[in-house]
């Protein structure tokens, strides 16, 4: 069911700062901030061949990552996100299983204009799943 | 410098376990479990059509993942793993620009037989990334 690996996203204290480190020690291709309000964060994509890297500083009172980087100041791996062909047929598979989708379960839409959803990080290891419909 | 991701790496504490909900729910092509007694880790590779999520669980005493998963009993995102054409060049690059190797700085044969090295995850914002040489 799953598709691509869409991105990786890392929480940051300091967004200039983290893609300043990407960009110089790790040679990547570093994009430009882009503010997200409705999501509560400002991010940057490092692009790689074959995937993205988001790397996202909290923006706004009562960011989401707020609480992360209050629990790891400096800053953290926060989530993946895998693409789906059907948001909703995905949802219903996972529910089916037993996992738990995090909201209400209607997808929202996502940094990149598309429905996502996310999964409850304590039905998968520890691990915050996204799931974005391509 | 930096090519494609490798892998994201997940630490789990129950392996078969894991797996089930990656060929379940998110309906994943899901590997055979391999045994990594020199990395000290019991592996299974789940295949995505641009890369690969790595599940690992402790094996025998003293493995590397053991402290992580003291501290998080339920699991969590480890590391990243990037590819780089010349190991040895990434490295004097990043040290170049402030970073710290782990260990001594001598390459080491990661999972894949190919050189490795692990970048310490305070000079990339709590991550922990591995670079290897494809």
């Amino acid at each position: 069911m799953i598709g691509r690996l869409n991105h990786v996203a890392i929480a940051v204290p300091d967004l200039k700062a983290a893609a300043a480190r990407y960009a110089g020690g790790l040679g990547a291709d570093v994009g430009a901030p882009i503010e997200l309000p409705e999501h509560g964060v400002r991010v940057i994509f490092v692009t790689l061949p074959n995937t993205k890297i988001e790397l996202m500083e909290p923006l706004g009172p009562g960011s989401p990552i707020a609480g992360f980087l209050e629990k790891s100041p400096a800053g953290g791996m926060h989530h993946v996100c895998y693409e789906v062909e059907d948001i909703l047929a995905a949802r219903d598979r996972l529910v089916a299983t037993g996992a738990r989708v995090l909201g209400d379960g209607t997808p929202k839409t996502g940094a990149h204009g598309t429905p996502v959803l996310f999964l409850h990080p304590k039905d998968f290891d520890g691990c915050l799943i996204e799931i974005e419909q391509v």
